[in-house]
C-alpha cells in the first residue's frame, strides 16, 4: 500500500515546509482543497519542483468544467487530480480527457456519495482511474468511517482504491486486511508532535 | 432582479480588468471556482479591496470542512460564500457557523442535486441564506436549462434564488416571469465583444 499525505495546511510555506519533513517517507504528496483554494495551483506546480520523483495529487474536488479545471492543474505538474463522484457524468469525462491529454491520472471522490459502489462502477465506466472512498472531516465528527465502504467499493470495480478519513498511525491496521492501493493521512502526519516519525511509522505499518 | 457577473477567467489580472470593465452595471462581482482555484483566495480581496461598494462572491463550491473554508474567504472580505447542496449537512451548517461570526452570507448551490426543492428546503433548515440554482457549464453541454428547476425551487422556499447556467442577453427575459433575487451571467458578459455593454443591456433588461 502506497502512502499519501494530504497537506491541510492554509498556507504554501507550512506546506512546503511539511513536505521538507514528511517526503521521505511518503509516496504522494497532497495538495489539500483549502491549500488550493488558499493558495492557488502554484503551489502544485511548487511541490513538484521541489520533489519531482514523488506522486503529487491536486485535490481539486471539482463539480463542474472538469476538462478546464484537470487542464490548469496537469499544467501545473499534478500527477493526479480528484473530480467529486457527487458531479455530472460530463464534468468526470472532461477531467478525463484532460488526463489522456497530459498523461495524467483522474480520481473521483466519492465524498458525500450515497450509492457508492454504483457511483464508483460509472466512474470506472467514464475512464477514471482511481476511486476514493473518503469519509470527509464533516463526515468524521458525526463518527463516519471508510472501511466498510471501502470494502463494498473494492468489491463493485477493478479501480485502485484511495481511502481517506481520519486514518492515524493507531488505526490504520485495520485497513491491511482490505489492501486498498493507497491510504492517504493528513492530521495523523501534519498534527503530530513529529510529522517525519509519524510518516515513518504509518510506513512502516502499510509494508 | 440583481445582476451578478461570474468571472470565468483563468488569471487575476483579467478577472480585475473584467471588474474594471463592468462593475458599473453589476451588483454582484463573482470570484468563480476556476479563477479562486488559481489565483488563490486574495484575488476575492482584491476585488473587494478595488469596488467596496460591490457584493463579492467567493464560488469555493465547498464539498467538506465548511467553516474552514468559508473563514477563510470572510477573512478575505467576501461578502457571500457557495457551497455545495451536494455536500454533507454538517459541512452547510459549518458555513452558516463562520457567515455568523463574520456577519456574511451563504448560498448553496444545488448545481446536481437530483432533488433540488426537497434540498432547497433543507438548505433553509440549515440556514443558508440563499439557494442556488445552478445548471453548470458541463450540463449545458447537454442542453440543460434551469427555468424549470427555479420554479420548482421558489414553490419549494422563502429563500432568495440566483439562477445561473447559460443566460444571455437574449435570454434574460424569460426568468423575469419568476423573477428570481439574482441572475447570474458569465460568458453573456464576459466572452461579449463589450463586456461593458453587455452588463448595460442585461441590468436594463432586468429593472
Amino acid at each position: 500500500m502506497k502512502l499519501q499525505v494530504a497537506l491541510d495546511c492554509l498556507c504554501g510555506e507550512d506546506a512546503l515546509s511539511l513536505c521538507e519533513q514528511v517526503s521521505e517517507n511518503v509516496d504522494i504528496l497532497e495538495a489539500g482543497t483549502p491549500l488550493i483554494k488558499i493558495a492557488g495551483i502554484d503551489i502544485v506546480r511548487q511541490m513538484k519542483e521541489k520533489y519531482p520523483d514523488k506522486k503529487v495529487l491536486a485535490d481539486l474536488k471539482t463539480m463542474d468544467v472538469g476538462k478546464l479545471e484537470a487542464d490548469f492543474a496537469f499544467e501545473a505538474r499534478a500527477d493526479i487530480v480528484t473530480v467529486l463522484g457527487a458531479a455530472d457524468d460530463e464534468t468526470i469525462k472532461g477531467a478525463v480527457e484532460a488526463a489522456q491529454e497530459h498523461g495524467g491520472k483522474v480520481m473521483v471522490d466519492l465524498i458525500n456519495v450515497s450509492d457508492k459502489p454504483t457511483r464508483a462502477k460509472e466512474a470506472e465506466e467514464l475512464g477514471a482511474h482511481y476511486i476514493g472512498v473518503h469519509s470527509g472531516i464533516d463526515q468524521q465528527i458525526k463518527g463516519e468511517d471508510p472501511l466498510e465502504d471501502l470494502k463494498s467499493v473494492m468489491n463493485a470495480t477493478n479501480l485502485k482504491t484511495i481511502v481517506a478519513g481520519g486514518i492515524k498511525p493507531e488505526t490504520v491496521d485495520t485497513f491491511k486486511q482490505v489492501s486498498p492501493e493507497v491510504v492517504v493521512v493528513g492530521g495523523g502526519i501534519t498534527k503530530a508532535q513529529d510529522p517525519c516519525a509519524a510518516a515513518k511509522q504509518l510506513k512502516g505499518a502499510l509494508q
